[in-house]
């Protein structure tokens, strides 16, 4: 297999690529992107000792730097693929196969006037721009979303998997351009220098949604530079709040599985607030479960009053630990816990604990943030969990898609009339034409005026 | 009245305040935002006299400015406010009140699990930024919008409308604020400098949705220096394509309509692409009717072949006349109408006129636009038309809301989370409890599991 396809064009021709190859792939039919799809997956399990060993260049140049101390461990982890780990990326691009097309749905349709109708139809976004780090199998799970959903993407890697990404590329545009030859040449796009990043950034002309994947600082870096819509979050500073009303056991447990359950991840609780007339019963029992999990406690005056614990400083308040350690606050009120939150949250996920449905629903309209839960723990905050499908990513930002997004989040709508010759200056001026806007039950298919008529 | 409130504080001051005002107005009811609104109608109606004195000095200064060459006629005229237009505008925001709540629906219900069940409620997206020229009524709708959507929002005018808009603006809050206390101060944000709107820009911590009004270089400009998200829309260069199978009487009337019912909107159609086999019939009875309309024609070689028509450059197929000016192509084909409309549209409104169902749906799918409409004008394009209400804008970008947006493309939703204690440790691992992932009909009500168990 040659590299060329990767390296010898540049990042400017690439993406310009993308921008032609996305408007031929929107029109795919379910079954051709279903069937690339499959074809993907079987080209990853026949391919597996090739990307085993070129996955193995990345890993032995990566333990280099791991040993020179540049690298973590967990790094490296994440960078290493196996037998077992590309057999589940395989499974991976079959279950995204097997999703309902979130193409060419009917999301509304309004007659606006006699044999003048409107349908309002869903239709893929176009080019997806995707930067990501370390992990190989991002590469595949985002080229299989963006098939699924009808996008173009182009796709940047981290230079520590350039090996592992060019063959897991290399093998996926092969195997989508033989499933049938439909699936347009160029949808899946790989861009590999540093300096490219900057120029995917700035092509808003033919890039419509970026999706970086990677850390915090990282996030922010591509949403402050770039006036593309961005699709990611930078943190999740999750909290759970358990009320006056909390039934306390419920509140141990929800409290304990949202911060040990698996603390790595974003919807893991950073801060736990407890009113203060359950504190001094609360806190200790959830202390000793805690410490026995090897949680560090960090807490304020009121806290460590009742309990041992670090001293909370103004920063704990606002810091993703993604670790075993938690900052505990005692509030007056679910009013002060919605002020603590609203201002100190990363607008992800908080849940509140209580019998009492009034501040429950306080809680949950009060609260800024994209998921707020009631009586569960803040690890449910998942596309899988949510029954979205296939995660993909999760957005604290507020516009187009919010909290975990499913496929749906790579879609947009396009707007389609069906008229037989209407005017608009019949519906102006004096004596107008009404318009008769009524919502009614119905896809739309092609003729559909026509069809009716028949 | 003083007008202190607007002048004596920073931006950023002003900003801010915004945003803590949005937290408490998302949660207001309907029936509050409506009582403000109808009171901010009666207070537009009530300080007639006052309004119209303030624009008088702005009007007198832009006389001036037109005398001087400065101001076009159409500028002063968009600034100029009298009696009947503001009663205008107050029938305008008593109908904004009028329109159905866009907060608090339930966009879906699905049960996770047995006594966990999710909720997908639509909330005001938070503070909205808006920069507009000139007509002073632009404030008043964007702040009426603003309110029914329970979203805060910051307000630059032009400076030709100053004294206008800081008495619209000191009207609209103190209005709003007299009926009945409850709407947080603060909502509406009156900022004025030139520099503001840099300021305003930068505040992506505090602004959601930017909502520029103006001309194109302007659009582009705050697109092209934000990290915010922007609806809105720079250009419209709209296509009518007459199709070998159209019915040539109805292609006539929805050519001349698009292009002379209202030449200066954005919907207005800029170029006409002709199928070279109805050319020769076609042109000439539509050249005849453009020409009495006093419509100038610029055509490509084959067009003047056939018709008397100015040369058409290169820039004339990207070109926005926004006048009684248009561009004519014949082309081979529907692939052909596509790939120049898809080149060198503005992805706003597209219509092809066929009585061939195929041809209709290939050019409904293949082309990349917000509306693509089958046999009919491309000034339906818009909120009012569609039935969407009162239009907040028509954006041409590709993410969250696109074509003619309604008070909808102000909300964004949130997740409910209903749960009786359930942890995520219980799903996961080996033996994990499976998801029920059911959709039912329901709408999100405090305490909505204890009401059903009960």
């Amino acid at each position: 297999m040659s590299e060329h396809t990767t390296t010898d064009r540049s990042a400017e021709a690439k993406i310009t690529d993308a921008q032609s190859a996305a408007l031929a792939l929107a029109n795919l039919p379910e079954s051709t992107r279903n069937d690339a799809l499959h074809a993907v997956a079987d080209a990853i399990e026949d391919n597996a000792d090739a990307i085993l060993d070129a996955n193995n260049r990345d890993v032995e140049a990566a333990e280099e730097l791991l040993e020179a101390g540049e690298y973590t461990r967990a790094f490296v982890d994440r960078l290493t693929l196996s037998a077992s780990k590309l057999d589940g990326i395989a499974e991976m691009v079959r279950s995204v196969a097997g999703q309902d097309d979130p193409l060419g749905r009917t999301l509304a349709a309004r007659e606006l006037d006699d044999d003048l109708e409107l349908y309002k139809v869903s239709v893929p976004i176009g080019v997806l721009g995707a930067v990501f780090e370390s992990r190989p199998d991002a590469l595949v799970q985002i080229a299989a979303l963006s098939l699924k959903s009808g996008n173009a993407v182009v796709l940047k890697g981290g230079s520590e998997a350039t090996h592992s990404n060019r063959l897991l590329h290399e093998t996926i545009v092969e195997a989508a351009a033989d499933a049938g030859g439909e699936v347009s040449d160029g949808w899946a796009q790989l861009i590999e220098a540093r300096e490219d990043v900057r120029t995917l950034l700035e092509r808003d002309d033919a890039v419509d949604l970026l999706m970086p994947r990677g850390s915090s600082s990282f996030v922010s870096y591509v949403q402050n530079n770039t006036s593309i819509p961005v699709l990611g979050h930078t943190e999740g500073v999750c909290h759970v709040y358990v009320d006056s009303e909390a039934e306390l056991g419920m509140a141990e447990d929800v409290a304990y599985d949202a911060k040990v359950q698996y603390p790595a991840v974003c919807n893991a609780v950073e801060t736990l607030l407890v009113h203060e007339s359950v504190a001094q019963t609360f806190l200790p029992e959830i202390a000793d479960r805690y410490r026995e999990a090897g949680v560090e406690l960090r807490g304020d005056e009121r806290t460590r009053e009742i309990i041992d614990a670090e001293v909370a400083i103004e920063d704990d308040w606002r810091t993703e630990y993604g670790d075993l350690i938690l900052a505990i606050t005692v509030v007056d009120s679910v009013a002060d816990a919605i002020r603590h939150i609203n201002a100190n949250g990363s607008k992800h996920t908080e849940s509140i604990i209580t019998e009492d449905d009034d501040a429950a629903a306080r809680f949950m309209r009060g609260i800024d943030a994209a998921s707020v839960f009631h009586n569960a723990s803040t690890r449910f905050a998942d596309g899988y969990r949510f029954g979205l499908g296939a995660e993909v990513g999760i957005s604290t930002g507020k516009t187009h898609a919010r909290g975990p997004v499913g496929l749906e989040g790579l879609t947009t709508y396009k707007y389609h009339l069906e008229g037989d010759g209407q005017l608009v200056a019949a519906y102006a001026g004096e004596n107008p034409r009404p318009f008769t806007h009524t919502e009614f039950d119905g896809a739309w298919t092609p003729g559909r005026l026509s069809d009716r008529d028949a």
